[in-house]
């Protein structure tokens, strides 16, 4: 998915948040501010929004001299998660289809996201669980169980800290040791990182790797050897939230989609309402054409 | 009111608002655009959000050669406000407190904002009505009508084109010869001038005059000498919406101010709920002290 000219505010936006996280003090955040704005003055606007928001995160990073300015904010995701986790995994065990309650939780999950939505905005996790249950997949979840159920590999592909709590709940319904659980390969936003998926316990359950990239999404030519070649000798990907969403979109592989569509965009992109729980699939293109 | 490094993401969004009305070519509005941020990058972040907001969208109209980029939104506006006054002023007349219901239907219209809204959003004008009609203003309606009557000269300071309308309700239940109403002086988002005033008829029923200024708020120290002298000879002035309050709100002089605070920043530095039907009194300094 391209970069729209509305992405622009939104990028601001998230410089000002990061750039808000690493000091309160307004004159270096206004210095900061403006090398980010001198920036996207002579940016290159072609490629995903991911590839822009690591571009404008970097500068912020750079200029404000941190490695990782979204470190509290992912402690407070993961106490997020782990807080939520064993009153939905008990929900999981006793609802009547566990593998749907799974995917519906999981869905839900990617409402912890601060690429979107502010880091001092309350995130309306219960609001997002309450209609990711009754949301109408229509019959995907079937289909989606029945692939997972035939993958020999499937690389599942994580977005946020905390998030991956909830990606958990699903990851414990799936055959493990057929399943690669992928997270960024440096600190990018609130996205996941190997310290969060150890956090959630992830490690202990399926095999964990990094894709060697800071992109908050999977720009697959950034990635590092061992993604690709996960990316390649998978035959089921499963592709959470947003910026997975935007950056593998157009690749030609049989990937399901699980997100909330939180920004109008890309639900413009999408087709649907922004706020909406999905779950759909986009088959190889030599399926398709079949 | 100061600038706050969080007007800035909503600076680049009026900005991409006020490219998108001059131009759909993307190749043109992305190169406006990027003359913006190179500007964001050298700018005196000093001075309030309407001295701010009067360089941007100056930035914009000579990057792309339009006078008047809003100049079919203000006809929307305009439609919308012709629209609505007979009925409204139906309702006034029917009203028990007439004055009263003027006064907070003359906030309501203040929703008709593009500075803050984006212009494809549909405007909830019905429905910020019904709030102004029940909002809480204490006794400040009751001083307010004191005020007006024992005033010798009001200067009313206007704020948006489609809002003349509005305005126009409670000017028919003033002390016309009294009152000047003051519009921009030059076009700025869809802030009313002349050419507004007189579609509303405002002309024909108090002395209208420009400001002289194109900042969407009242600099004074932009200002004509004409609006200088109707401000320092006025004995109390209306301030209609944001901008106005943003510019005027630490001047010392007698002022009420009457506005839909729509801003989150604005609502934090008034204290009170973003969305809120305001109407306050702030007495000059001189008469505070007493």
């Amino acid at each position: 998915m391209e970069t729209y000219l509305e992405c622009l505010p939104c990028f601001v936006r998230q410089a000002l948040e990061a750039v808000a996280l690493t000091t309160d003090i307004p004159a270096i955040q206004e210095q900061v501010l403006k090398q980010v704005f001198s920036e996207l003055g002579r940016i290159d606007l072609g490629g995903t929004p991911p590839v822009m928001g690591q571009k404008i995160h970097k500068i912020v990073r750079d200029a404000a001299g941190v490695k990782d300015a979204y470190i509290k904010v992912k402690e407070q995701c993961n106490t997020l998660g782990r807080k939520m986790y064993p009153e939905l995994k008990k929900r999981i065990i006793e609802s009547e289809s566990p593998f749907e309650t799974a995917v519906r939780l999981a869905i839900a999950g990617n409402i912890i996201d601060f690429g979107v939505k502010s880091h001092s905005e309350v995130i309306d996790i219960e609001g997002a669980i309450e209609r990711a249950i009754v949301a109408d997949l229509g019959d995907v979840v079937a289909e989606f169980e029945t692939a997972v159920g035939a993958a020999n590999k499937i690389l599942y592909i994580a977005d946020n800290a905390g998030e991956t709590f909830f990606d958990k709940l699903l990851l414990e319904r799936m055959p493990c040791e057929k399943v690669t659980y992928a997270v960024r390969g440096g600190p990018i936003i609130n996205d996941a990182l190997i310290a969060d998926a150890e956090e959630a316990g992830i490690t202990e359950l399926v095999r964990v790797i990094d894709n060697g990239s800071d992109a908050p999404g999977t720009v697959l030519e950034q990635c590092s050897k061992e993604f690709r070649g996960a990316f390649d000798a998978a035959d089921l990907v499963i592709s959470k939230g947003q910026g997975n969403y935007e950056t593998l979109s157009s690749i030609d592989k049989d990937i399901f989609f699980l997100l909330k569509a939180k920004c109008p965009v890309i639900a413009r992109h999408i087709g649907c309402a922004a706020g909406t729980t999905l779950l759909f699939r986009k088959r190889p293109i030599t399926v398709t054409k079949d």
